[in-house]
């Protein structure tokens, strides 16, 4: 129903619809520091590969959207919460979902636990703005609303 | 006066005494990415550099810290809003203050800006606890209280 | 037959039996820089997780080397030759065999390329010795030797 | 004399003029790896930081090339010799120098000690050559011969 989905849109329309996604990625030696754990500054490196398959799980191809569309997804602010560390050749599994999105704006939502285990190690959020190419702020092209849309219904 | 100084000692010594501190940052190819900007998670890595420039400056190494007293400053929680974007070559000032301390943990500020205007590119804070190698939190050996003190104090 | 098991250990033992590995690896927006494409370094982060991968499959977990037995595999000399760019998405095919193996050193050899496609985009060699905590050569423990050989035969 | 600046533009006019250049760095805590060194790989983004510098003291500002001329300097190989590690706040100097050049091609060599000691960590070498954006080689303007031999005569 059109006007119950435009509804939803100005409401924010990925964080209704989209189930949680889980990415999993294993430490590398180049990410661990002197301390023998993660480097902190890798964890935003994580969450980046969380939301891109979180992204690609929805239909949108991040890439495709900067090359076709000259649209990117600036952050403009990011947290981390560190609880417990992650070691060399851990599995990392990064579940990541959208807190709040409208066309402008995309909040996603981060928790990262050690794979076979309950182990929880950091949790996190990004917030981001729809850029053009020049950095100023763009919305999102209508057709990645429906392919988010597609993405969620078809699954 | 020792009591005074105790007591404030025990409310944070560090944010009362030690001005903000000011280290420069050239960013690097190798931290830009495909928009042409500083990748989001360097970010974390000049606070890095903020802080060991905030401690070298109140006469603390943190290297001795951890090669003589076997004590880490593990990384708890990092937040970073991102304001204007930082671009290769650009010197980055990062201005860096203790907002509270105790022999436990730390929290520092931080404010990053172009050199040469007033650009302000990010504000940004870290908090922190001393741990041992193990990872399991330790009180910041006494003594360093007292060289955070004298290298404010000798200044 | 020993003798002949022998003399093959003595002349490199990894090289004559393990074949090639490949591991797969997607490119992350952390990893371009702003001409477009990953920026250089990164190949050797991903050498390293060709060779990690490498020794997995061949039955040694790199991670228990380090910390059951100690010994580190240090690096003394790498190379690459980037023959056409990665870009950001792409997924990269490592291939990593071991050149020449002794118990003292290895030389792995690594051939890119984008997965789909032949385009290869780079080569590369690592040459390494063991090493204990200290930096200090060391030799290889007699166990991961058969480890290797015992990998390679049960496949 | 213009025939024998000719000629030595066309041997290579970097490598007979511009004196070798230092710069120096500091280890980052981000760069160290859980063997307690700089991990292996940022020795190459230390040469690039080695190459810019050099530039930048010949005249020829890095940035510029790219923005004004959309010129680009991809790296075609690049080897590191590992001889020494270097550890966490250790300052290094790396001394870079034009081993080669013509108009469409350089080759940077490298050497990298520890300040205040002999101990020389690597040596390295990086050969280049000139693209456009679209990573098609193309020549350096040759404005920028001249800017680099303006600034190796005025020194």
């Amino acid at each position: 129903m059109v006007t119950n989905s435009r509804r939803i849109s100005n409401l924010g329309y990925i964080s209704r619809h989209m189930p949680k996604h889980e990415t999993t990625l294993r430490v590398r030696y180049a990410e661990t520091d002197q301390m023998g754990v993660a480097y902190y500054a890798n964890y935003l490196v994580w969450m980046e590969l969380g939301r891109v398959e979180y992204c690609r799980a929805a239909g949108l191809r991040y890439r495709d959207l900067e090359e076709n569309d000259q649209v990117l997804l600036a952050v403009v602010e990011a947290s981390c919460r560190y609880i417990s560390p992650a070691r060399y050749d851990d599995e990392v599994i990064v579940t990541t979902w959208a807190e709040h999105s409208t066309r402008r704006t995309v909040t996603f939502g981060y928790e990262m636990r050690i794979a076979g285990s309950d182990r929880k190690i950091a949790t996190g959020e990004t917030r981001h703005v729809f850029c053009g190419p020049d950095m100023k702020p763009r919305k999102l092209p209508e057709k990645y609303g429906e392919l988010f849309r597609a993405g969620i219904n078809g699954r």
